[in-house]
C-alpha cells in the first residue's frame, strides 16, 4: 500500500479525506497546491508530508529555473510549503534537506533528493520494524492509535511498519485501533490497511482504551511521532498523552516508533512544539452533519505532547532507545 | 427543559436520538414500545429510563386491568420492560416499585406511584445541586461526560445539576463537554443543554481531556452514574474510568452526582454490574456515515465500571460521600 507516488513529472497522492469509502489519486503539478494538499490533509502522517514537500520542491525549482530570482523564488515557495503544517518536524527537515541540495549541487540532483527522502523513509520503516518487532511478545494484543502507517509514511509505516513485521513474525493476536477523533484516522486509515493486510483488527472509540487495559486486553501500546525534543518528550496525534498515561496506570509498556527524520535535537523539550490548532468544525461536525449544537465553542489541538517519563522505549531504524533518552538523542542523532 | 411528559394517559418522550437538530416528541400508549424506547434510547440516562418504566407499568396496568391473570401479565410486562438495557440499576428499581405498590395496594395509586417517581426524581437533583456545588470552587473549569442533564432525568440533572446550581452561584467560568462516542451525548444533548441556559461550555473530543487536565484547564471532574455497588465502584457511560484515571494522574478531583435510586446495596462491588454491550454499527459509523472499513471487528461496551479508590466523592441528594464508601453506602441508604 502506498498514498504518495512521483510519475511523469508529477505527484500524484491518495486523497486521504475520502478514505476508505473512495480510493482517488490527486495530481499535482504546482507546489501551492501540495501545500494546500498537506493543510487540508490529502496527505497526512508526519513523514509522508516530508516526502510530498520534497517533491513540492521539485516542482517549485521547475516553475523558478529559468528566472533571475531563482533562489528568492525557492525561498517563497520553501515559506509556502512550510507554512502549510506547524508540528510535524519531518516537513521543516525535507524542506530544509532540499535547500541544501539545490543550494550545494544546483537543480540536476533536485528530484533524485526528493526520490531518496521517498524511499530511505521506506527502508528506515522497515529497520525500525525490525527492531520494534523484539519488544512485541507472542500472542500480542497491541494498541494503536491514529494512523502511522503506509499511509503516513513513504510506504511499511512506523507503528504499522512494527505491527507488521511482528505480524509477520506470527506474534500478533489482535490490533486495537482508536478511532481517532476529530478525522478518525484511526477507522479510515489505520482499519483499512490492517483489513487489506489480513491483520486482525478490532476498532474502538478513543474513550474505550482505557477500560480495554482495565481488562487485561492490552499487552503494549505502539504510536507514532511527529516531533520528537532532544530529551525524548514528543508530539503525536492528540489522545496520545491520555493513552500513555493510561498505559502507566495499568502497567502496559507504552512506545513510539519515528524515523531519525521526525527527532528535532534544537528543541531542549516539548513545551518548544508547536501544537496545531485546527477548525472547530471538525469537532462539531462530520461529514457534513453537525453534532453540536450550531455556534458551540470547541477546542481542537490536532496533537498533544507527551512527556519523555511516560514512554517505555523508542522504536527508531537504528535501534530501540531506552531512557535517559536525552543521552541517546544526542549521542545517536547528531 | 424537560424530556419525560405524562398527560392524558399518555407517555410523552422528546426523542433524544434526534437531538440536537430535531426536537420531536413522541407518544406512548403501550409498554412494549417504551421498551423499545428504553432499547433504542429515546430516552436515555440513569434516572430517565426509571421514569420510563415507571409511566410504562402503568400503561401494562391499564392494559390488563380487566384480565384473569391481572398478576402474570404484569410480570410479563415487567420481564419485557427489565430485558430493555441491564447496567443501570434504576429501571429495575422503578419496576420494583411499581410492583410493590400494585401488589400492596391494587391499582389506584399507580399512577400517583409513577408522578411521585417522577416528581421525587427532580427533587433529589435539586438537593444534590445544592450539596454539590459546595464542592466547586469559585472560577471553576469544570470536565463532564456523556450527559446527565436534565434530558437524563426527570428534570435538572444530576452531574449537569450541580453545575447548574453551581453556575447560579456564579462560580462557573467553563464546562467542557467531552463529545462521548459512540452516541455523541456531549455534543448532542449536554453541550445543547448548557448553550440553551447560557451556561459557558466548550465542546471537546474524548481524546483531548487528558491534554486539557495537562494544560492545567479542569478543576474538577463530574460525571453521572448509572449503578453504584455497595463498595462505591461505578458503572457510567464508557470512557469514565478513562477520565477517572487521567483526573487522579493530574490530582483533580472527580466526582460522580447520583440519586439513591441508583445505588445498588445488593452487590459487593464493580465487577457484579452487567456491563451492555451495544451493535458494533455504532462505532463503525458516525452520524451514519460509515467511518471504519465495511465489516471490521468493533468492541462497544456502552459503560465502563469506575473502582471507588478513583472517586473522591459521590454527591447524593442526602448530601456528600467521602470515601471509605461502604460504611457510609450501609448505613445511609438501606
Amino acid at each position: 500500500m502506498e498514498a504518495i507516488r512521483w510519475e511523469h513529472d508529477s505527484l500524484y497522492l491518495l486523497d486521504q479525506t475520502c478514505l476508505p469509502a473512495v480510493e482517488r489519486w490527486l495530481r499535482y503539478t504546482d507546489y501551492r497546491e501540495v501545500a494546500q494538499a498537506i493543510k487540508t490533509m490529502v496527505v497526512r502522517g508526519a513523514p509522508a508530508i516530508g516526502i510530498a514537500a520534497a517533491y513540492a520542491t521539485v516542482l517549485a525549482a521547475r516553475e523558478n529555473c529559468c528566472k533571475a530570482d531563482f533562489p528568492a523564488a525557492m525561498s517563497r515557495a520553501k515559506e509556502v510549503l512550510a507554512a502549510s503544517r506547524p508540528t510535524a518536524v519531518n516537513l521543516f527537515w525535507a524542506l530544509n534537506r532540499m535547500e541544501r541540495c539545490w543550494q550545494t549541487f544546483g537543480l540536476a540532483r533536485l528530484e533524485a533528493e526528493a526520490l531518496a527522502i521517498h524511499s530511505e523513509d521506506i527502508q528506515m520503516n522497515e529497520a525500525m520494524g525490525k527492531a520494534g518487532a523484539e519488544l512485541v511478545p507472542n500472542g500480542a494484543r497491541i494498541l494503536t492509535h491514529c494512523n502511522a502507517g503506509a499511509l503516513a509514511t513513504g510506504g511499511y509505516g512506523t507503528a504499522l511498519g512494527v505491527i507488521r513485521t511482528a505480524h509477520a513474525q506470527g506474534k500478533v493476536s489482535m490490533v486495537y485501533a482508536d478511532e481517532t477523533r476529530p478525522l478518525l484516522q484511526g477507522a479510515r486509515l489505520t482499519a483499512y490497511e490492517l483489513v487489506r493486510d489480513d491483520i486482525p483488527v478490532t476498532l474502538i472509540c478513543d474513550n474505550m482504551a482505557g477500560y480495554l487495559m482495565a481488562q487485561g486486553q492490552v499487552d503494549l501500546v505502539i504510536a507514532g511521532c511527529d516531533r520528537m525534543a532532544a530529551n525524548g518528550d514528543f508530539a503525536n496525534k492528540i489522545g496520545t498523552y491520555a493513552l500513555a498515561v493510561l498505559a502507566k496506570h495499568h502497567g502496559i509498556p507504552f512506545y513510539t516508533a519515528l524515523p531519525s527524520s521526525t527527532i528535532d535535537l534544537s528543541i531542549p523539550d516539548g513545551s518548544h512544539i508547536p501544537v496545531e490548532q485546527r477548525s472547530g468544525e471538525e469537532v462539531s461536525c462530520f461529514a457534513g452533519v453537525q453534532t453540536g449544537p450550531v455556534g458551540v465553542r470547541t477546542w481542537n489541538p490536532a496533537f498533544d505532547v507527551t512527556p519523555h517519563e511516560l514512554l517505555t522505549a523508542a522504536i527508531t531504524e537504528r535501534g530501540i532507545l531506552r531512557p535517559p533518552f536525552d543521552q541517546k538523542l544526542a549521542c545517536q542523532f547528531v
